[in-house]
């Protein structure tokens, strides 16, 4: 017999609905309203509550909390990196998150974010390419084919317009499961046989490739002028995709520095190496792309606001759309201050 | 139709289940048992990987992250505190926690944590008195007497052999729900008209009152000599209950002095005020009460490694008694690159 209270109840989104979510909306205009929501609050940047995410290091990989707020919401997202996880069939990236009421500070929503990390993730490269991408851009190579690369696809293709992407990857595997996978989506899929290749003609180039440590997937020789660079393999120290000297050929766009300088691409730069926080760019108050010849680089490690908006995104639609269930996670006594009494009174 | 594999299902222990558990274990059992695991944790606390907790505060709470790992498991916990909450009908403090395995990230638990971080809090404070208390200590004051209280009364009992607990709240009606809560429990329950009449004769003090405030529960001339003071009200900035005096007659001993020196009484001292770190006296290094006429203080503020002991005691305990259901919550495709190919193919 459950004794829970109404405000012992909070509502969850499974893996199954949220799948159940993506697959009754359709995944491009998921990807688009998750775009406009970062979008919004990306440009209410200075409301919010920035703390670098709290990370455990180990070894074989991170574990890491990442909470925010706008002061009437409290949001953070659990999120392990792993990249020697698909030795032994799991993800590399696994994720759940909670948002709360800050006046209460009780939880209002629980949820999978495996699944939403990617869409997010993705929609925010997106968003942020739309503002800093050359004019017209229609193709993009795609390097690292692994579990964020279809998303990336999709997205670039529902946001900016891209209808041609290149793909690359060491593992063919990967990059013929991704061929598979986004077959009849509307986009030109062509397999690369090497980065340099796959770059060769790209407007915008993805990166996306897991390893913790400082690989080199692209070298200065490799991008020429007027391209957007979309790095977001590199996301911890230690872990970078970019050679140096490409950093210092681009106009480098960070979400937020503190966490980029310790995280990012710039982690093999000088503290003081100038970047521009992409908020100013979407808020109007700082210059994107100000030229067609330029490089620009948008070093991303993933910021907590980003998985705010997607929580935002969520609670919205799951919980209108009847997508989820209701957990018994809060104890909740009819006097807030007879906890015991719940207990003493409760009868199995 | 559900697709989610083993992998993506953690085991999570309800409000119900937590209730089961302690129900048919028994309270002093849990607590007891709660005390060596923490006790037990305490002795290998340089193993731990230490954070000061992760806060975001408004002006009616605060809500706060509590992550720690011995290198094995990783556990973390939400909490909440909301001085103010009971007037709407809710409680102060809700909390739920998650353990994950290191190696892999992957979670492992979800737990309920209002009534484990009651018990944990109860189970500290006595696992600590033990080592601090005069010796052959029966009487307790009890001050402040919410949601913690009974948990507190009991640990007492089962932990450090107190018969008589001495009863002040300044709403009469809080103190009538404990003595009501703890009849027929084998304590001697007194009824006092004030904190100056609860301490008469107590050889331990325990100050637990919520107000988000530098209250002064207790002066200085309130406290005579060998005593223990177990004061767990004051755990964040601006929140405290004793006097600054008694803090410069007393002993005084914490559990992370990094976190204690913002949250805890302490923070009424200079930075540099002389504290002993309670995992030393539990190890041996350092010496707890050092006579009958001392005044010893646990300035106790709440850390993780205390909730990490207590996710690894419900791991053992609510999985081997079968007192959980499992939550699909962790996405996890056959082909842990194939995350996408996953949405695809799932068929609602």
């Amino acid at each position: 017999m459950s004794v829970a209270s109404e405000k012992a109840l909070v509502p969850f989104v499974s893996v199954d609905n949220m799948m159940r979510l993506v697959r009754s909306f359709g995944i491009e205009r998921v990807l688009t309203d998750l775009a406009s929501e970062i979008e919004a609050d990306f440009k209410r940047w200075p409301l919010f509550d920035k703390i670098s995410r709290v990370g455990s290091h180990s070894d074989v990989g991170v574990i890491e909390l990442m909470p925010t707020s706008d002061g009437e919401m409290y949001g953070f997202k659990y999120v392990n990196g792993h990249p020697k996880n698909t030795i032994n069939g799991l993800q590399t990236v696994t994720a759940f998150g909670l948002l709360a009421d800050v006046e209460s500070g009780y939880p209002i929503l629980l949820t999978e974010m495996t699944l939403l990390t990617a869409l997010r993730t993705a929609a925010t490269s997106a968003i942020v390419a739309k503002y800093l991408m050359p004019k017209n851009s229609t193709i993009m190579a795609m390097i690292g084919n692994g579990a964020q690369s279809e998303f990336q696809c999709i997205a670039f293709k529902a946001i900016c317009g891209i209808t041609s992407i290149r793909l690359y990857d060491t593992d063919f595997s990967a990059t013929k499961k991704v061929t598979q996978n986004l077959q009849g989506r509307g986009l030109d899929l062509v397999v690369c046989n090497s980065a340099e290749d796959a770059v060769s003609g790209a407007q915008i180039i993805t990166t996306c490739t897991a390893d913790k440590k400082c690989a080199t997937i692209l070298t200065d020789n490799m991008v020429g002028s007027g391209v957007h660079i979309n790095a977001i393999g590199g996301d911890c120290p230690g872990k970078t995709e970019l050679h140096r000297d490409i950093l210092f050929r681009s106009e480098i766009f960070v979400e937020h520095p503190a966490q980029t300088r310790i995280e990012g691409e710039i982690q093999q730069l000088d503290a003081d190496h100038p970047v521009t926080e992409v908020w100013e760019v979407m808020a109007g108050n700082k210059r994107g792309r100000s030229n067609a010849s330029q490089i620009t680089l948008f070093d991303s490690v993933g910021f907590a606001i980003e998985d705010f908006s997607a929580l935002k995104y969520i609670f919205k639609n799951a919980l209108s759309a009847k997508f989820y269930d209701y957990l018994d996670l809060i104890a909740d006594p009819n006097d807030p201050r007879d906890l015991f009494g719940m207990l003493e009174r409760f009868k199995a």
